[in-house]
């Protein structure tokens, strides 16, 4: 199949996060209902009892460890295989919530599913070898080439003009005020991420790579981006339907990554036109199958019962809590208290 | 992109046929339209005016050079790649009909359109370069392999216990029995049709197979399978709605003939496993583009005015008057009355 080693770590560490942080949801949700039960206090109406729940610590663990091997996937394949892949974890709850929550996944959200999957696989198969890493000063040397460094520059004039112009006069209109300004910044999230994954994965093997001042740069850049971007995750989704955010930042986050991990790490050097044009349309398919299953979601059910469907969602909605702007309005979903545990809505939504 | 110069021309071959096939049906539906308009009466009531309407048989004449363009793209390139373009028609007709006709396209429609482009590419980048064919006896030699005629007797078989056995029990409840005869024979018309294709390719090229007997043989083949084949769908479409018998038989019928491809032409030999897993991922996102622009069609108009989105359906329906079974119930939509012509049938539904 033409796929290496390292990209085979990549991949199963991918799958495996998709299915830890899917099967979260799942699990929090569960552990959210049963607190309901017993204290008769929701947590949408500011109860607390969840947290006395077992279940609901248990979904916790379950999604920092699918984070931590999201976080390690990416220092082993490019951020071109391992991002796309993240769609994947919608499948795992969605197919979990039809089985075990009994909230029925339409027809075509199956159609849905199944796309995702060929679309993966088609990117699995074609995604690039990475170049072998052996320092930070290299991942440092990449960042700082003249066409990254364009990147970096329009991304920051971009999120400026996004920011300070276009948010005050119609952040609260148009939907591509706010997801442009995270999708943008996540994209710089990601590659920062990688780069401290890659430092990591060295200084685990015997290479230091603490002692060089690059890598605490890198894990600035990770928080300052990572910070912004959930800021304006969060002003997104208090402004506008989830169901219109979350595919619209699937789409812009995933191409601005794709865009970023080419310019940086020259992902496509060295590949064939067919493998590239194949990526490409494994993306468009995967994207196509994530819009299916956010647009059928509503399909089969009233707006009162919602909120039971919010297991899909939560992963965005997790995210009010943790820059502290939520106001417990659906601290049902808001399972994620946690900073670092934020990191990945990045690749979810 | 690794695709080879008789690929192109069975490629480009194929995009023109679906080009042609699907603007026909716009223009066929334009000359009813007016038709109906300057006589008053219907064609679906009766009327035969459309057959005075110049817009009608420059319909006809588009289609008929798309039936050909087909029938010499198998001359060039393997089924497993000519076969699935076949779906392309679909979306040209659809998005024609929205333009033209404004008959609204839904947006869910729009993603299954994508998807058929982007599955249709990745089908184009890993199609097989065909083996070169000399004669029409090195076609016979395949067709007359162990491993080929094991397929033709099961298919022999399956088709007599459909007809015989399952057809007066069930014919009439379950969508399977008559949309499985169409397909089985499909997939034996195709591969005759190729082998025709192939020998009249030679003979103009200056090699004549027509003093052979071979040649004739794999003529009567595919009148029989040809005639056979347009029975059953008759049947199948007399019986349930087009909507659901038309994904059922582009589905069963596109995979029997890559079946059938693959195990006559040894498409697949020399194919990395790479290659073949996308064109497989790529056929079922052809596929499942398919499935979603049939659903989403009925989406957002009332049973009544069903009649007026005829158009996408008309391939289908166009076979009842080939076999003289059609009782003009549709007659609007009726629109090839001729026999060759309704051979393409096979890849557009």
């Amino acid at each position: 199949m033409g796929i290496s080693k390292e990209n085979l770590k990549g991949v199963i560490l991918a799958l495996l996060s998709s299915g830890f942080i899917g099967a979260s949801f799942i699990i929090k949700k569960k552990g959210l209902r049963r607190a309901a039960a017993t204290s008769g206090v929701r947590a949408g109406v500011g109860g607390y009892y969840y947290l006395l729940e077992p279940l609901w610590w248990l979904g916790m663990i379950t999604m920092i460890v699918g984070e931590v091997a999201n976080f390690i996937a990416y220092a082993f394949a490019p951020a071109v295989l391992v991002t796309p892949l993240g769609a994947l974890s919608i499948i795992v709850s969605a197919v979990l919530a039809h089985f075990i929550l009994k909230e029925k996944l339409h027809q075509l959200g199956i159609l849905g599913c199944v796309m995702c999957i060929a679309g993966s696989i088609v990117i699995v198969i074609h995604a690039p070898q990475e170049h072998p890493i052996t320092s930070v000063q290299e991942i440092w040397t990449m960042a700082t080439q003249p066409a990254f460094l364009l990147y970096i520059g329009s991304v920051i004039v971009l999120v400026f003009i996004l920011v300070f112009h276009f948010s005050p006069r119609c952040g609260h209109t148009n939907v591509l005020v706010f997801t442009g300004i995270c999708s943008l910044t996540g994209s710089l999230s990601v590659m920062s991420v990688k780069a401290l994954g890659t430092s990591l994965k060295l200084t685990f093997e015997g290479k230091n790579q603490l002692v060089y001042p690059e890598t605490w740069f890198f894990m600035m850049v990770v928080a300052t981006c990572v910070i912004t971007q959930m800021n304006y995750l969060n002003k997104a989704l208090d402004t506008f339907n989830t169901a219109v955010v979350s595919p619209i930042y699937y789409a812009l986050f995933t191409t601005l990554t794709i865009l970023a991990s080419v310019i940086m790490f020259k992902d496509w050097d060295g590949q064939s036109g067919g493998a590239i044009v194949s990526e490409i349309c494994g993306f468009i398919v995967v994207l196509s199958g994530t819009i299916l299953l956010h647009v059928t979601k509503d399909f089969e059910r009233s707006p009162s019962s919602r909120g039971s469907n919010s297991a899909l969602l939560s992963p965005s909605l997790s995210v009010r809590l943790c820059s502290g702007s939520g106001e417990y309005k659906f601290a049902e979903e808001a399972v994620s208290p946690s900073g670092p545990i934020c990191l990945r809505r990045q690749e979810l939504y």
